[in-house]
């Protein structure tokens, strides 16, 4: 008899769990299902801040791969505005709200994978419905953002107010410094990018303020004026800020909902709990992506991490599994990059209050460098950060804040805390040299080196 | 009574050696004398073919740190123009020539450094010395190339043969390319970059053919024509090709002749033998640099490797052990990186053939993906091969070729050769993911994937 899965979510972690399915499942054996709530699936989420910056030319550059083919060469019966409202796992059916049609159905299943993805969190604020004031999650918040800057003159917004300095506020910040806008960047915290360490956030703070961009930290946005239905300013406990358009970057938790009526078990950092193949505890029920916590590899501990990266390498395991394979999800280091118009920034691992948090006692150190040979043309200044335990050396975390060809460097930090090796261990790498692609001791080794003599000074020592 | 310490060779290995023995013991526990043969000291050789191609503007820019620093600051008695000619090991002295003054002298050690560097090969071939052949090892070398570029009009040199297809043979084809002359390269290999499979070295090659260089593959030079004392041309077996100047890109191999006539122990590589620490066989008396044989952690056999950042880490480990502390340089994996134009190349651990040398039996892959999201401004092409055991999955090996942002990120893959990292086991690895930065799966994990996919095909079957 054919097997059914149905999928709810198309997105990176559900359509990477139905391909893979089918990869190894042929569509007389299984029958896929796959809902989706927007108008669009299979789309680069992390790719809209350079749609609205205009890097992309368009919206249809982000989707990787289109419903026909889905339907056609996949067998995946992809339905777009299909909303999931109910799984009923006594039935063993999903409710579906067809967008599109108007109707109410349910959906069998013997198989479910639970790819919900994130909520963003959006501030029950006076003013935060109003007409100007974009999310920056869905392709469609990025499709109105786009619109709403490319709005014939007089009516163009002139400036904006991006809330929360995290990744997505960073990136929204160059996309709308590119447009010309005059762009303010507040966020709650006293550093942007609240995942690194204070000292590495100052420096994407005087970064943000040397591109012209207004940074208000530890201010509090308290709600918005609106005239006329559209937001003409943010209030924040200490000031008003003018803005045409606001873009909201507070990032996301997991959308864990449907699961938890349902009876699925939910993890203390709110993701749905899952085992290293992704499964639930419910017999039959897979989860992936945003909606899941994973394990941290450094702190031992469970975190909800939203990203593509994570959610495709998930997804990818609940379909192999699902084929009849075996795949798992190892957890995560903790590593992230992005970028704001010539700065790069990255972690891995800890950072120091994280580490502390976990129990560690550290030493850090940061050092400055070159990302090339300092003669070769096109060198520039990084600066990296290094957390090692205080007793062991063990790297436990790393942060990288600087220029052109300095934040992937962060890929051989992320593989050293994988394997908990030693700053010490660290200076003897065999990383590549060439003056166009790194000074004689690459900023990795002299920031190992640079950690070992601090370990060598205070480790150890009661 | 102070102890005295004898340098030989002013380069990366004898001057790191130096100045870290300097750091731990002071001039009244240790004299340090360094003798350097030629007129500069402490320079990155490296950069000789971007000081030649113009992307560095004067030979001072190549050199780290200036002779008075070492005498001023450190109290390193760096002696230019001198010439170690023997090494006495029963009076503990080394005979000096010093070739500014005209005189020679016994200088007495406790203790020695060999950083004798590395000797490049020049064929012993008919008008191999005419003017307009240039060595491109030492900067005096780079120096005389650069003032044969800049000759007036109408004696510059128009056209260049680059003999040698390794990494200075491309770096200098790339020099000479940028300088406008027309350019050859010959090798007597099937493929440029012999350090590279067929398969990579075949792209490397079609690079350079559409950066319009000539290039002779299989064809071995036989001779050089010279008129009034000036090289014209170049003749292998199959042809004669114009060459206003030739640069001998050749490679090196250890200047151990030294130590050889001393009875310094040298290894089946033809470099000297030292254990972890690097001291040689022969008590108080260490080496470092171009003149030693490592370890290959992978192929768990001795190799020569000239290379500037083993030159540094090993005179580290030697400097430190020196001065009382206690470093290791633990071999190598063989990683190495290029560029030539727009292209990078890069390579870590064994390839196909040296992996069947070791006795493995592998599985390849080769996967084509981009730098960055397939969506984003600047993504390029690039190739990644993986090289695995066939039975365990292994990583033994990896190359890339490709543009811009393609290359450093074989960092990656030597850190998981290093760790003896399954291909399986890599898929699951916390690389950093971000549009600019990468696609969301990073090259290396698609490589990673793909050679597992095969893997599991091929592997463990009998």
């Amino acid at each position: 008899m054919t097997e059914r899965l149905v999928v709810i979510g198309g997105d990176a972690a559900g359509l990477s769990a139905a391909s893979q399915a089918r990869a190894r499942r042929g569509p007389r054996d299984l029958r896929i299902v796959a809902f989706e709530k927007g108008r669009h699936a299979s789309y680069s989420a992390c790719g809209i801040p350079y749609l609205v910056g205009g890097e992309v030319s368009g919206p249809q550059d982000l989707i990787a791969r289109r419903p026909e083919v889905f339907r056609d060469d996949l067998a995946i019966d992809l339905r777009l505005r299909s909303e999931v409202t109910e799984i009923d796992l006594d039935r063993r059916a999903v409710a579906v709200h067809d967008h599109q049609a108007g109707r109410r159905y349910w959906e069998p299943f013997d198989q479910l994978v639970i790819a919900t993805g994130g909520l963003p969190h959006r501030p029950d604020l006076p003013g935060a419905r109003a007409g100007g004031v974009y999310g920056v999650q869905t392709l469609d918040d990025g499709i109105a953002l786009l619109r709403a800057l490319e709005t014939p003159e007089p009516g163009r917004p002139r400036s904006a107010v991006v809330v929360g300095a995290g990744y997505i506020g960073l990136e929204m910040a160059e996309a709308l410094v590119r447009r010309g806008l005059e762009v303010s960047l507040i966020d709650a915290g006293e550093q942007p990018m609240g995942t690194l360490d204070p000292d590495m956030g100052a420096l994407v703070a005087d970064a943000l303020r040397g591109l012209g961009v207004k940074v208000f930290l530890g201010e509090r946005v308290e709600g918005f004026s609106e005239s006329g239905g559209r937001v003409v300013a943010v209030h924040t406990g200490s000031r008003r800020v003018r803005a045409d358009l606001v873009a909201l970057g507070l990032g996301t938790h997991p959308d864990t909902a449907l699961a938890e009526a349902a009876g699925v078990p939910i993890g203390g950092t709110r993701g749905i709990r899952t085992d290293r193949r992704m499964r639930t505890a419910t017999e039959g029920v897979w989860a992936a992506g945003d909606c899941v916590e994973t394990f941290h590899l450094v702190s031992r501990r469970p975190v909800a991490i939203a990203l593509g990266t994570h959610a495709n390498k998930q997804g990818r395991a609940a379909g192999i599994n699902i084929g009849g394979g075996y795949a798992s999800f190892p957890g995560v280091v903790g590593t992230a990059v992005s970028k704001i118009c010539e700065y790069e920034v990255a972690r891995t691992g800890l950072t120091t209050a994280e580490a502390a948090e976990a129990g560690f006692e550290t030493v850090e150190e940061v050092v400055e460098s070159t990302t090339r040979a300092g003669y070769y043309p096109g060198a520039r200044e990084m600066r990296t950060k290094l957390i090692a335990d205080r007793r062991t050396g063990r790297l436990l975390g790393a942060q990288i804040v600087g220029r052109e060809g300095a934040a992937k460097r962060i890929d051989v930090l992320a593989v050293a805390v994988w394997h908990a090796m030693t700053v010490e261990e660290m200076t003897g790498l065999d990383l590549s040299y060439a003056p166009p692609f790194a000074p004689v001791w690459d900023p990795v080794l002299i920031a190992a080196r640079k950690t070992a003599e601090r370990v060598e000074r205070l480790g150890g020592r009661d």
